[in-house]
């Protein structure tokens, strides 16, 4: 089976075009299936690819000059999406010349493009941000919506959670994932009337969604590897993703400062390296970079705007895995074994509806 | 000039009667002048005061066999006010037998026996439960709401700032404390239409209320050590704190595995054992211990129910604190000195109230 390719913006991120060719090259010889379309100056792509010639030979140059700012509002960026990197492999993915797109450039216009572009799956409402957080268990959880919607209602979180347990089968391969709503206590009746109705929907529709609905869980809980799919509403889950980056650098910062307080804490530093170096690697925001705007006709990967060549190469081998599962297929049909009917009927949504 | 005395709730938190008061006689020996009323089971506190003459001296007990277990339902415990020891701690703040309360039993009994028997302040809608963090700067920063509102208008966060600020002129003895928003962005178009209008209030308020306002952060600069006081509502508040938490402990988790990973590891952290045991200290949630109920009249505090005799210690320090410091009214005079009435003619918070 041939395999759809990868659109790259090229140009987006604070590295510009060296680290977003890089980090493909790095992907691609780890996942030589892939093709990839490189959208951006050529010139410039070119000038990077010459030291990659394996991804020179499985990659197409899309030319523009045009280029997506950090300051660009979501409305500006979308009357340039013909003209833009950013808004061509979008576009590609639209016409099919691409399976997905992966861009390092400002998260409000890839999201408003995409959505335009795309639009969302049938039996989605909206689309959510998802990504993937270290555990102290087995595997990574899933974490949506992480900010693409500020408010949500029942529905939304129902559908974040369908889309969550397909992103989780991929990347945990287990068949039945843990699914949790994040609230501020794990008494039914803690949180919001939307948390609350949530919840019952998802215990009912459990089996048929072939997930385990294990309830709510707290902020503090989402690492501890018990769960493999944590839902928020993307006002909650912006909030914690963020306090759970902040912490990680904070704790990483005291620690630098405690490691140079005195000769012996250096010494003590240089004999704990390895230690220190597994501790660093396991919290390094590069090695789960790529979060992934699900619930749209075709997938979106955003990488982070500071990721290295290793971070990158993490988002489009995310990217990579999504494709060859078919992610968008499973959603669809996901949706279509609980009918979105059936969801509709269940708990007291269709009021809201 | 005799400060009021403190209850403390002797029979709540994870450890018991002990803990509670060995915190308290901790506590005294740092804050001598301080009188106490020890609500509980009388041959208990007796037993644990065998060993601390001097608390003992400055303390009465007021004997209850009743206790609010961490099961209990606000709307039950409302009903044992009167034969429990927390409900008879709050109770002797509001008949002025004691200034203060402070109990380790469960969060959500407390907030509503407090909320009945104390009411809230002239000029405040709801009160709020405020903390303080750790952060890299030179002192801790004050959030508030944690948990008492689920949800909140904008009426709620601007009195939120006043409160967080009157704490914050405590702890930092800044005269002017840098107070912002949370939200998911610090442009201006973020966030929910409650925290926009929230932000123009207290632009326009700022030197009225001698904070200086600097907009919205987010949750990953919270520890950043450049802002005083936090204000969110208490779900977002909630799921930032316990992120906080739950990252730290994750990250001391995954030092320790990463320490005993290897016998040149483990050399490396007795090495180290200075540099780790620095951190352990900043990070250690005792050290940080007493969330206290903002805007009621009476100051009660709550320690974690799973707080050591140091954490205690600390609660009952914050405690003295905001005696010594007459919070409470410190708080009146600022909303006087806004005018309750020219803070609802600002903004259009007229069309909500």
């Amino acid at each position: 089976m041939s395999l759809p390719r990868i659109a790259i913006d090229a140009m987006g991120g604070d590295e510009g075009v060296r680290v977003m060719v890089e980090g493909a090259a790095l992907a691609r010889r780890r996942h030589d299936r892939f093709k990839f379309l490189l959208v951006g100056d050529e010139p410039r792509i070119k000038a990077a690819l010459e030291t990659h010639p394996n991804l020179r030979a499985s990659s197409e140059i899309l030319h523009t000059e045009g280029v997506i700012s950090g300051e660009d509002k979501p409305s500006q960026a979308i009357r340039r999406a013909k003209s833009t990197s950013m808004g061509l492999a979008i576009n590609a993915v639209k016409t099919g010349d691409a399976g997905a797109a992966v861009s390092a450039g400002n998260t409000g216009a890839l999201m408003a493009m995409a959505k335009l572009a795309l639009r969302t799956m049938p039996g989605i409402d909206r689309p959510a941000l998802a990504a993937l957080l270290p555990t102290l268990g087995d595997n990574d959880v899933v974490m949506l919506d992480l900010g693409a919607n500020t408010e949500c209602d029942t529905r939304n979180l129902v559908q974040f959670a369908i889309m969550g347990a397909a992103y989780a089968r991929v990347v945990t391969e287990r068949e039945a994932p843990r699914v949790r709503l994040l609230n501020i206590g794990t008494e039914e009746t803690k949180g919001t009337e939307e948390l609350r109705e949530a919840a019952n929907v998802l215990k009912a529709a459990a089996a048929d969604l072939s997930i385990s609905f294990d309830g709510f869980t707290e902020a503090d809980k989402v690492c501890r590897g018990d769960v493999d799919v944590v839902v928020t509403d993307g006002f909650s889950g912006n909030i914690a993703l963020k306090a759970i980056e902040g912490t990680a650098r904070f704790v990483g910062d005291l620690l630098r400062r405690s490691f140079s307080s005195s000769l012996r804490s250096k010494v003590g530093f240089l004999v704990s390296r390895p230690a220190t170096e597994l501790l660093k690697h396991h919290l390094d925001p590069n090695n789960h970079n790529g979060a992934v705007f699900l619930g749209l006709n075709g997938i979106v990967v955003k990488s982070h705007g500071s990721a290295n060549v290793a971070g990158v190469a993490n988002a489009v081998a995310v990217t990579a895995r999504l494709l060859e599962e078919d992610v968008t297929h499973r959603i669809t049909a996901d949706l279509a074994r609980v009918g979105a009917d059936s969801l509709r009927m269940r708990g007291p949504m269709e009021e809201r509806a």
